[in-house]
């Protein structure tokens, strides 16, 4: 039976679109997020960006399925989290508030990029600075009057300490102790045999597959593995936490007391990566305070559309990181 | 007018197939390579590696206007330095010997990665070390009893101190400036919006490209013309120099009187990168004679084919490396 909701009741949706697919969320302001949905299908993106189409053709039965067992009546407000939003998202920006309007008389509507979901599920609306770090690495950063970001730039540009920079210099040292280049890890060498085979054939493992950046991130477990025992395993990992301790300085305000946390999947490396990394940060930046992700993106989308439900956003505005769409007084500042 | 040979003339044929089309040239062991036609359309690589159907279709048109112009009335050997031969050469080693004996009469036939004749077009018969840079990076050393080879993984497993590795770095460097990163360099930024424009736009004229070690390594000059001035740039050249010496260390003959040469486009960016690159060779290397390359690898394959017509090679057989088919008494040894 749907619970009974009033139409006073401030009902929003959520939503955070990446890489592995779309997760949702409604609920209302009052009483928090109620249900939830999950496509494992990535939002096409095509010659317009990140299509705006097939991001509603996904997204509307999901919202069906949730006001319907929710039985909230309106939903108010919606904040949407999207992977590409900054660099691939005109079109989503252009016609997804429209969209919701018609479909489900939402609006307003906050659009924010992946990064701006993560720093709100795992600061809030506070200042600080977090690092988002998975396959690739991208750190963003407030002082609340604006929006700062560092690295993002992929896997041949930077992601620099992220998995697949990880994985990559794991897999370079491998094959510098097979030629018998100085600098190579035999620990290394063995891990990349058992999991790829003979490493002649790597390059034809590697180079002919799509999705390059994770098979290079499949080997940073591996290095992590190592670390306690290889000095040159235990070396990357340091260097990686360097990285993300430039990238998280680059963008976390340099007075007041703010905030630094660290979110995604890199994390499950543990100590030998989180202890350098925890040193690289308290050394890069005396000033901030290192606390655990309070959430995660899903939860930084429900966070900015309760808000917005409540009000307006207190996070500064940013055209790319950061809009609301179909909104009348209250907005971001 | 055809010059006049006579049938005790040994014709030799040498090819050189790489990235960039096929290199043929034909002559006699007496008069060597006396003319020399090219293709500029690579041969094609598919499932079974490199086509020798494709291989066969452009050279035997090239054979047929080189042995017209010359006169040389019988093709004895061949000699054929082919890039990927190594890992992508099965077909190519299987077919190719036989396709040449049945179109022209020639054996035996000396099939060689083009590390090889980039190394024998370089030092010739001799014991030595040679470094292959261009946007790719590798080296090949021999003692004379067999070969060695360092590096060549492709531009994300390695190719460490390559045009593309250097071009790489100098764009991380150019971004981390960008994005207020620590390790950054003003001059590279500036260089990278006069060759790319703003660099927000940059992954997206990177990644979709198939070429992507290309569009990396053209930004390598660049990095070379900032470096009298710019401390990262100097940095990245030292490094890459660096790199090039392990690969050198690794392949050269660790005892008696070694030559080091290195090879390729990427010695056009001058001293920048030969000043470190000297110097680096000079410290890791004490024993080994530094010298200038003696010539390219279609040089490499001449040479090659003309020992194969004198009597056999006085260079190390490999069955990756180099290989002799459809030969009587004398081969490799």
């Amino acid at each position: 039976m749907p619970a009974d909701h009033g139409p006073a009741d401030h009902g929003f949706l959520a939503v955070d679109s990446g890489g592995s697919g779309m997760r949702t969320v409604v609920g209302t302001v009052e009483r928090g997020g109620l249900a939830r949905r999950e496509s494992r299908e990535p939002v096409r993106t095509g010659d317009r960006g990140i299509d705006p189409d097939h991001f509603m053709e996904q997204l509307v039965p999901m919202v069906r399925a949730l006001t319907a067992e929710t039985g909230i009546v309106r939903l108010g407000t919606a904040a949407v989290g999207a992977a590409g939003l900054a660099s691939l998202g005109a079109a989503l920006r252009a016609e997804l508030p429209g969209a919701l309007e018609r479909e489900f008389g939402i609006g307003p509507v906050a659009l924010a990029a992946d990064a701006v979901t993560a720093y709100v599920g795992a600061l809030g609306a506070r200042p600080g600075a977090v690092v988002a770090a998975g396959t690739g690495l991208i750190a963003v950063g407030t002082d609340m009057t604006s929006w700062r970001r560092a690295d993002g730039w992929g896997h041949l540009l930077g992601d620099c300490g992220g998995g697949a920079w990880i994985g990559r210099a794991g897999l370079e040292a491998a094959l510098r102790t097979y030629d018998g280049r100085a600098g190579g890890s035999a620990a290394l060498l063995a891990r990349a045999e058992e999991l790829f085979g003979p490493v002649k054939g790597l390059p034809g493992k590697l180079y002919p597959r799509p999705n390059r950046p994770a098979v290079l991130a499949s080997f940073a477990p591996h290095v992590a593995a190592c670390a306690d025992g290889d000095p040159v395993a235990a070396d990357i990992l340091r260097a990686a936490a360097r990285h993300m301790a430039d990238s998280a300085a680059a963008v976390c305000p340099a007075t007041g007391e703010p905030q630094v946390a660290v979110t995604g999947g890199l994390l499950n490396m543990g100590d030998p990566l989180v202890v350098p990394l925890e040193e690289e940060l308290s050394r890069r930046l005396p000033h901030a305070r290192q606390v655990p992700a309070a959430g995660d993106p899903l939860q930084g989308s429900v966070r900015i559309a309760t808000d917005l439900a409540a009000g307006g956003l207190t996070l500064p505005g940013d055209e790319a990181m950061l809009c609301v769409a179909g909104e009348g007084g209250g907005g971001t500042r």
